[in-house]
């Protein structure tokens, strides 16, 4: 990938997770337990969802170990409010932050062949058969990710 | 942008949008008129809306000329249930699967080069001084907002 269009993929990331930040970060503890509708996952829970996400991007990226595995448990393997909150929700602000910042910081010194490697949940063998399933189908995947729910966190009033 | 990158950037448009699809697809007008949330959009004008915006995508990418351009005043102009529908639920999901395949069709014919020419709404010399104006950011912009409503449309029962 040329330099522009990596600078545009990252951008479009950033886009995303900042207007998300500007949404979550002035909301107290209170105000995160807030469901985005009726029976629906709370503020709070998608952000440890959000958090545990970008975490595994981590690893599945090549860029290091995971920061907050602890957060897959309840965030990613059962559904909301079946599971106690392991973080306060400075905390958790502060995993959400630690984890963006440790990954945009990778990806930005990433080069135009370092995008289009395989990514570490895929062999060799079928990566080489599917070149696609590299780091920039995860990336864009995940920014997809992230913005379908940030549509959702908006609807808090 | 080399042409596998190409391949993953439409790839992930056409799987957001396919999503989107399974779920609107089977839906009758009746259950169109279904709100988001309590005082939110409805997906009908949810679906007017990303209508419009994806017509709009048609000169902006120098496709071609705009093939729905009264649904403006209706789905972006105005918020919903301000003005009446002017098309039927059947007639609004021709429109989108039309404007779709218009905008898709055309893009998958774009070389490297064309993703990274100016878009419509930028200057010669604004974008002499920034290349990031460029069809690509558009797409992947209009990746990101279609992403974002598809996280609102899921939460219909």
């Amino acid at each position: 990938m040329d330099e522009l269009s990596i600078k545009l993929v990252i951008a479009s990331w950033k886009q995303v997770v900042s207007r998300l930040d500007q949404r979550l970060a002035p909301l107290d503890d209170e105000q995160l337990q807030k469901q985005i509708a009726p029976d629906r996952n709370r503020l709070f829970y998608l952000l440890g969802h959000l958090t545990a996400v970008h975490d595994r991007m981590l690893p599945l990226l090549s860029i290091g170990q995971r920061l907050y595995p602890e957060l897959d448990e309840v965030y990613i393997a059962n559904p909301d409010r079946s599971l106690a909150d392991p973080l306060s929700a400075a905390d958790l602000k502060t995993a959400w932050g630690e984890v963006n910042t440790t990954l945009i910081s990778a990806v930005e010194k990433f080069s135009a062949d370092d995008w289009l490697k395989k990514h570490a949940a895929v062999s060799e063998e079928d990566f080489a058969k599917e070149p696609t399933r590299n780091r920039l189908a995860v990336f864009l995947s995940r920014t997809n990710h992230v913005s379908f729910h940030a549509g959702q966190v908006v609807l808090v009033k």
